[in-house]
């Protein structure tokens, strides 16, 4: 079979695969919302049995895909849901990335509808992890169902790996790919996890922020004490934890942590002028934001604020009684988690520990601060010109009628890294989502169509893949 | 009958009614067991039923002590339990306040037995609200029917006011004194919400500080958005809240609100002499506090800090995510509440202006920031040498074997102001807690001595009360 007469039945596959997709859009939707109907949120340790259900139906959805080979990886935590296609020798080998995982639910009060009852209203879907990962995961598994439904056969090879613990930061995944790297061994990854500049208007992800996260607890006293007693008398764990978490910025919103930005990678004038021309508008990010005003770092734009620069943000805080009414009292104690995002070259251990010795350097003597970090992850710059960026732009054009633009995310995805340093490949972040998803937040929704038209995508993808593979690598053959 | 003789039969009845408050103690700490099992928290609508059971309950509990008129007064909050016994046309009138209402629990796992399951252990009565305010209380109720079950009279006239809503500052109580004043007419009031000076050490309160309440909430967008999307390009709430709190001090401890001190009224130095010699040491209240390190303005000592100098108070905050794990946003809006203790002079009102015109002030323009006022009391100080204070300490040095010292509280019973305004009687605070009883704390405890002793005192005094009474007022007879 010449390579010509290949392509032409590839290309009568992907016919049938996309016709497969449209008559079958109705059900993938349904199956989409019994997904996002199981609560997995992996920081929830009350979860760890829906996320165990929720795994095995996944498992179940990749074998009625047409995976044979598709099973539950157990870990210490949530297991991973693996599943694999090898039948092509000269294919390249594509690694699917997804997390079923979603994050916390709170304020329950601010949803329209239950977080864990997907809801269509409009165009959209609305459910906790609708858009983060569980919608956007779900375009790839029905992507490959529908090349195996009617061809029987995927134009690439592909390896699906969907963690149950991206939200948490990939505690075992990591040592799950060191343990055995060759079975899971591929020339490149994808992942849609992140957003599209608008409807209808793709982005293809070039560099991710790093984050690392800590959490304080000041203490000034054994217990409560009594607000009329005490008060003037003691020190308060509120004020002290409010002027330790006030110390941590200037008046001009820069963060004033010392040494903070010394390792942060210099941005040429080209990356900048680049990133002007293809990235969001000022105004895009502050309608996105729901805000008019632009706070943040002088000398640079919101979107180099959110991408190129460093940010420390304070996630949640708590102290005394908060409650309904009052309680007249000095507490005991007070706590505050703070998110560091970071830019290339920033090492997320050392930035931890220069946050650290300033907040306990900042706390008055007789009153103890503890300091807990939680697992970090190092920023991601990825090559926009790496070849399977151009299949990834190709399968957009195709699916989407639009070229993509290459966009620097100020979100991380710790996995990005992961991949790179223990399989050595690339990712492609080849996102659905849509800037006013409000992943993270309460009522979060994906866009149907982006949905329907991502499941096309992820067909075009895996089909120009395997062009460009062959293209790519004619010495290796 | 001639005035002696009168005075023996009255030391007759007093010594049966001693009798019998020694031989019934066992069922009367039994009583106080259930008192407390009541959940009345006053700050917690969800709690309303609860706290009309406790009412009736405390109005069966007067009419078995012997009073016949005995009944609630509803109010649109929680009800006033009100009894009298006026069949003394020559002996003063004494007003009995109590409050049955309680503060909340939270942290409820702090306690080492639920809060509403009154447990003795050692030589203490553990239960929220066993000291304040129901132990103390109970003591007069008991007074009473020892004195009506033995000889069938009171040595003066009562009216027994047991209030619903103390620990929410006593909302609707001026309402009900106010409409019909000569129904409460009295000559002096005592009620025992305060601390002794510790196990055998009498004190009665001649001052108490006012306070304010102030809820501050701070909103930066309409809903929480995600810390790696746009962390570094939108204002934080709970960073500028930190600012707000940490800008309402000084370094050294004083309070930085512009004007906070203007009204503050001078102590002379013979009163400060009168607190050196007769008040708590340093070392006492820091022991009471559980700290070893002194906190608070300079110049003045910890007993001054919390008596005649005002305080400002952080009693809670929260903002974000607190739960377990970590959410990563920047959340929408943060809130705390501010309680200030106020000293003579202070007018509550208007330094909650202040306070809330320097945080408005305070925000960055584009942030949002609310600022809701509770009810206030005023400071209130108390004439050492009335008649009636004169036979509080007798009965003290009788039923305690020791002179009370007379004290400075820093905390706050707006009903003291409320009588003095209304009813125009002085009260007398006649305390039975211990400084480390725990209240409005987890674990809170009643000194199970003192209630006894308690009984005793009340006993005591109304005798030396009536003799008092007739002393002090000749000229009206």
């Amino acid at each position: 079979m010449s390579v010509a007469s290949s392509r032409h039945v590839r290309g009568g596959a992907k016919r049938q695969a996309l016709l497969y997709a449209r008559h079958t859009a109705r059900r993938f939707l349904a199956e989409l919302e019994t997904f996002c109907g199981y609560p997995t949120i992996s920081g929830d340790r009350r979860r760890a049995d829906d996320i165990q259900r929720c795994a095995r139906w996944l498992v179940a959805r990749l074998r009625d895909a047409g995976l044979g080979q598709a099973y539950l990886i157990q870990t210490a935590g949530s297991p991973i849901v693996y599943g694999e296609w090898m039948g092509r020798r000269d294919a390249p080998v594509l690694l699917i990335y997804g997390h079923y995982d979603v994050q916390p639910v709170a304020p329950l009060n601010e949803w329209r509808t239950p977080p864990f009852q997907a809801t269509v209203r409009g165009e959209h879907l609305y459910a906790r992890g609708a858009s983060d990962d569980k919608g956007q995961l779900f375009t790839h598994v029905k992507a490959i169902e529908s090349f195996l439904r009617t061809s029987g056969r995927l134009p690439v090879n592909v390896r699906v790996i969907l963690e149950g613990e991206e939200e948490i930061g990939s505690p075992h995944l990591s040592s799950v790919l060191t343990a055995d790297p060759q079975k899971y061994a591929c020339d490149v990854a994808v992942m849609s996890d992140t957003r599209m500049l608008g409807k209808g208007r793709p982005a293809i992800t070039y560099a991710l922020r790093g984050s690392v996260s800590l959490e304080l607890d000041v203490r000034a006293g054994p217990r409560d004490l009594h607000a009329g007693y005490f008060g003037g008398a003691v020190a308060n764990p509120i004020i002290i934890l409010s002027q330790l978490l006030a110390g941590t910025h200037d008046r001009h919103g820069r963060v004033a942590v010392p040494g903070f930005y010394d390792d942060v990678k210099p941005i040429s004038s080209a990356e900048r002028r680049f990133m002007r021309r293809h990235g969001p508008t000022d105004e895009e990010i502050l309608r996105n934001a729901q805000t008019r005003t632009p706070w943040g770092e002088a000398g640079f734009s919101p979107y180099e604020r959110t991408t190129i620069r460093p940010a420390l943000i304070a996630t949640g805080i708590e102290g005394g009684y908060a409650g309904p009414g009052s309680k007249s009292i000095v507490p005991a104690r007070a706590g505050a988690k703070v998110n560091v995002r970071l830019v290339p070259e920033q090492d997320p251990q050392e930035v931890a520990s220069l946050l650290r010795n300033h907040l306990v350097s900042s706390t008055p003597r007789h009153v103890s601060v503890s300091v807990r970090q939680h697992a970090g992850a190092r920023a991601v710059e990825l090559d926009r010109r790496h070849w399977a960026m151009g299949a990834a732009a190709t399968a957009y054009r195709r699916a989407f009628g639009a070229r993509p633009v290459f966009l620097r995310s100020g979100g991380t995805i710790p996995v990005v890294g992961m991949l790179q340093d223990i399989l050595g490949v690339s990712t492609v972040l080849m996102g659905f989502g849509l800037p006013d998803d409000r992943i993270h937040a309460p009522n979060e929704k994906f866009y149907i169509p982006h949905f329907t038209r991502g499941i096309e995508a992820s067909l075009h993808f895996m089909t120009t893949l395997a062009q460009a593979g062959l293209a790519k690598a004619p010495p290796e053959l």
